[in-house]
């Protein structure tokens, strides 16, 4: 009997808070590796905001289809190679969602499987130096365009994006102002990734912090959460304002959208909101991955990792970043490399 | 005894819709012309949105104080001058503001009193030629930048503003479609300002009409009214769509702001929401002014006026903006030149 690939695909299009039977199991016999096909054995899921977008609705991609394996970023070992670009026992990244095995002719459906580059570990891989990171590469750096001694503000300051933003924005010559939720993440915030002040929004009033912190307004904003948050933000723009529109989390699960009331703010500050996706920077990738790599050589960007363990806890792990309970990048170890050819 | 000024001051911050008890008169004699002054009898004033922000509250300019007369954009005829660069007959603009007379060493808070061009009515220049157009001149060729083919929505399409960004976006080859309320104003903005469709949205279904009309979406939107529609109009985004955001009418005067639930779209359509002002541009007005003179000349840009009468109806010219009443651009005539020198 042939080893069996587990995996999780999409049951039902989530509605409001996504729940256990939003998913199901479809285990399935690996199938022989055909010529020219590689198989890969998935060591680690990346978890982010924008996978409830991507099992929800058709956007900037088609959506998940309902019995399809669930999309994900990840990292891998080659178990087993009929293709000339691939070795057995190579560690490689891709899209290659919630499942044990992916077999491939060297693509999955977000592109090409890369060689993880040497010395970068998987935490690193989909972490600081991951598709995260390089959003708020391009950004802090193609949106925001940050000036020395500019005032920035992010939400979602703990989380992967928001901490890389925070700290690439500093490096730029920016004051930076974190929003987290709780006090072990905002004390994080400060004193690890180093932005000069941090705003609880679970025990602080988030309007009157951003105007003690930045009586003068805020120069640009990196947004992350959405709703009241991003809100109270927009009322304290300074003129010429920038905001970076990242994601909006705080309205994905909720079934609920919060609407914006003071966006009038932007004609009075002559200021703008610019939407983006990391999509279209892919050409560009290489560019924040150096520019990134040299922040961490510096020690100038440093990210949390959040490792869960384990296949039976893929879904509960997607809802912890809707919680609000994972802090910083959060993954799942399902296999610990280096495996034995398969 | 010496002749009354008539002053139309402001007697309170309007809070909610505008009231006749919002505005109080407070006539005063004429005082004597100083060395150095010219003396202007206001004939035409003109009424804007923007008037609401500046009657409640500091915003890009210090709110109108209480007591003071009501600021507003205006055209006069000098009628006595002290100053070497002005001469009785001539006509002037200038911010005038809601009075029978202004005496001054050639400037008024927002800047040198003008002289009209040769050829130009006071409904022109109010009008067409006006500071509405010129700011649909910027909001076009500024921020949303048209391509030939591209497809525009504008809201307020029968409104001063609206009018104009619509035939300024034609003229750069756009595919445009306006939204207005009622037969006779959607009717004008095709017949006789020549976009390609017109909305009601008094008796339309807005979203069903955007999606019919545009049915790749939206590549630009020249925004003047905010609340619903413009909500309306996010959900219709096209990839890498511009959104120049000039005003939100609907949000002014109703003491209720209405919170944009779409703004997520412009992170999906990788887009831009961008406020600005026409003061920003008043360097560059000329620039402006010769191409909407180009235009003109050419029968592409046509403005209607409507034109109110009589001092004692001031105030309630200004409601009619806010309750849709006006169809183009709202003036009101206090006084018929040529008049004597006094």
């Amino acid at each position: 009997m042939s080893e069996m690939n587990r995996r999780w695909v999409l049951a039902r299009r989530p509605a409001g808070q996504l729940k256990d039977s939003d998913f199901a199991r479809a285990d399935e016999p690996l199938r022989d590796l055909a010529d020219g096909e590689v198989r890969v054995r998935v060591t680690h899921l990346s978890f982010d905001p924008t996978q409830r977008i991507w099992i929800s609705q058709d956007s900037y991609l088609p959506a998940v289809a309902i019995g399809a394996v669930v999309r994900a970023g990840a990292i891998g070992q080659v178990v087993a190679s009929k293709h000339p670009g691939f070795k057995p026992g190579q560690m490689v990244q891709g899209a290659f969602g919630w499942q044990d095995y992916v077999q491939s002719q060297g693509f999955t459906e977000l592109g090409p499987i890369t060689p993880l580059p040497a010395g970068v570990t998987p935490e690193q891989a989909l972490g600081v130096m991951g598709l995260t990171s390089v959003t708020a590469w391009f950004g802090v750096h193609d949106i925001l365009k940050p000036n020395a001694g500019e005032t920035a503000l992010v939400s979602g300051a703990a989380g992967a994006t928001g901490s890389a933003a925070g700290q690439i924005l500093k490096a730029a010559g920016a004051r930076v102002i974190g929003i987290a939720g709780g006090p072990e993440k905002t004390r994080w915030v400060t004193e690890v990734a180093g932005f000069d002040a941090c705003i609880d929004y679970k025990s602080e009033d988030v309007a009157q912090r951003i105007a003690a912190l930045a009586p003068n307004g805020l120069d640009m904003i990196y947004e992350n959460v959405g709703g009241p948050i991003f809100d109270a933000a927009l009322a304290h723009l300074a003129l010429k304002a920038r905001v970076a529109l990242c994601g909006a989390i705080s309205g994905y699960d909720t079934g609920e959208v919060y609407g914006l009331k003071n966006y009038m703010n932007l004609v009075i500050q002559r200021a703008k909101i610019e939407g983006f996706l990391v999509l279209d920077y892919f050409p560009r990738v290489g560019e924040a991955v150096a520019g990134l790599g040299a922040l961490v050589a510096a020690g100038k960007l440093k990210g949390e990792v959040d490792l869960q363990e384990g296949f039976d806890n893929i879904p509960a792990t997607l809802r912890r970043l809707f919680e609000g309970r994972n802090f910083g990048k959060q993954l799942l170890k399902i296999a610990d490399p280096p495996l034995p050819a398969a």
